[in-house]
């Protein structure tokens, strides 16, 4: 069933990048809210801490304590445009927090500009999405306080433990939606996470919606409980009895 | 069985963007690039006609005979930094053409400049790829008389029909491989080709490769004859007989 105010309004969407940020985390999602503009109304604001360039090479940053920091440098990174400050970005009805490993530097070095931000407008938002590790960002905020959500499996450890008070961790779960907070699992689910996310706002006859999965050739992963992820990355309390597989299909067949 | 002589080298990868492009055609495969240039040595060089920001943004363009342009303007747009122009890129080992619109109006605008930097890096580079209607760039850079390629299966019709002679264009194909050149259906096609042609180099035995397909939880599409978005897109000649379903899980589990 669509939600009826988002069927005529035009969308703010605020997407936060950061120094070292996981593209991919933020190219999948706008993948489908860039083409779903074709048809409905939405703005988009890429915001950081200025505007201008951001990095996804990743800061060097100590991820075992005690030992030397990880250095990314050695690896291929490309930077994209923030559009807007934390200070400058506009009204948001929806805000997504991409992971990457550039939350950790910010976080031993004491930097929460991302979290104060989250923060500043947990409020005004109708929804609040994370990808990946960005639900590390969500917890430190407190906004999961007493919610469920999940983040990438292969950093379960250090996500889960890091922050957040009565925070229920899903183990197993490519997304999970806990009213306005939807968080998704590792990197390539955040695009899953943002079918059924559109899914949501537009309902199930949305043609727009449809015709673009196809032009973009992606068959999504529609269950949220599929998550062979878990069991691959040895995640505690993973359901081990779920088939790792999914078949999936074009939308719309039917 | 992997390519020893890229076994030990630094790997020169240049993606060519430009006005309008499909960002998802470059950060799906970056997203596996990027990661595997943690465990083996790459450069990366986004290339475009001048260094600085690129935007996804698609100019006005005809694209039916006779009626007004196209409008995308209202769309969401992002902008990536090239870090090169086609005069500064250097040495290539893999080149990458990108689809997304914005090649249509280049077209349109007598402006080769995409086709003439492949023509002048074709003998040098060890592969050629394209995803999405990038083929189209390739069909008109004449690098595809007598070969094999596919296109975006949405975008069928005025690609197959433009450019090229001889071309074998195969309209059921997830990706297809002919020699030293690897095209790719739409959009998200890119990245199950990229995870095929990185097993092409490194081997089904690379760990850096199995381990990140499981970090950025993507369960590939490893057959490249699985293609219902030739049938959905009614591509004529499509294999309508194959099941429009794929069962993907996590690989290396073997």
């Amino acid at each position: 069933m669509a939600r009826a105010d988002y069927a005529n309004k035009t969308i703010s969407l605020g997407i936060v990048v950061f120094p070292g940020f996981d593209p991919l985390d933020i190219f999948g999602p706008l993948e489908l809210f860039s083409g779903i503009s074709y048809t409905h109304n939405w703005t988009l604001s890429l915001v950081a801490s200025k505007v201008g360039p951001v990095s996804s090479r990743v800061p060097p940053h100590v991820m075992v304590p005690g030992m030397p920091p990880l250095e990314a440098g050695h690896m291929l990174q490309q930077s994209i445009v923030a559009t807007h400050s934390f200070q400058s970005a506009p009204k948001l009805d929806i805000l997504l927090i991409p992971g990457g490993m550039g939350n950790v530097f910010l976080d031993q070095h004491n930097d929460t500009s991302i979290e104060d931000f989250v923060v500043q407008r947990f409020v005004e938002v109708d929804y609040l999405l994370s990808v990946c590790t960005g639900s590390f960002s969500l917890a430190k905020a407190g906004v999961l306080n007493g919610r469920r959500a999940t983040t990438n499996k292969a950093s379960w450890g250090w996500v889960t433990k890091s922050y957040g008070t009565n925070v229920t961790w899903v183990p197993t779960a490519r997304w999970v939606e806990d009213g306005k907070i939807w968080s998704s699992s590792g990197v390539s689910s955040g695009i899953d996470m943002t079918y059924a996310f559109l899914r949501h706002l537009y309902g199930s006859e949305d043609q727009g919606l449809t015709t673009l999965m196809s032009t973009i050739e992606y068959a999504p992963h529609t269950n949220p409980h599929w998550d062979p992820f878990a069991v691959v990355n040895k995640v505690p309390g993973a359901n081990e009895t779920a088939s790792l597989a999914d078949c999936v299909a074009p939308v719309g067949l039917d």
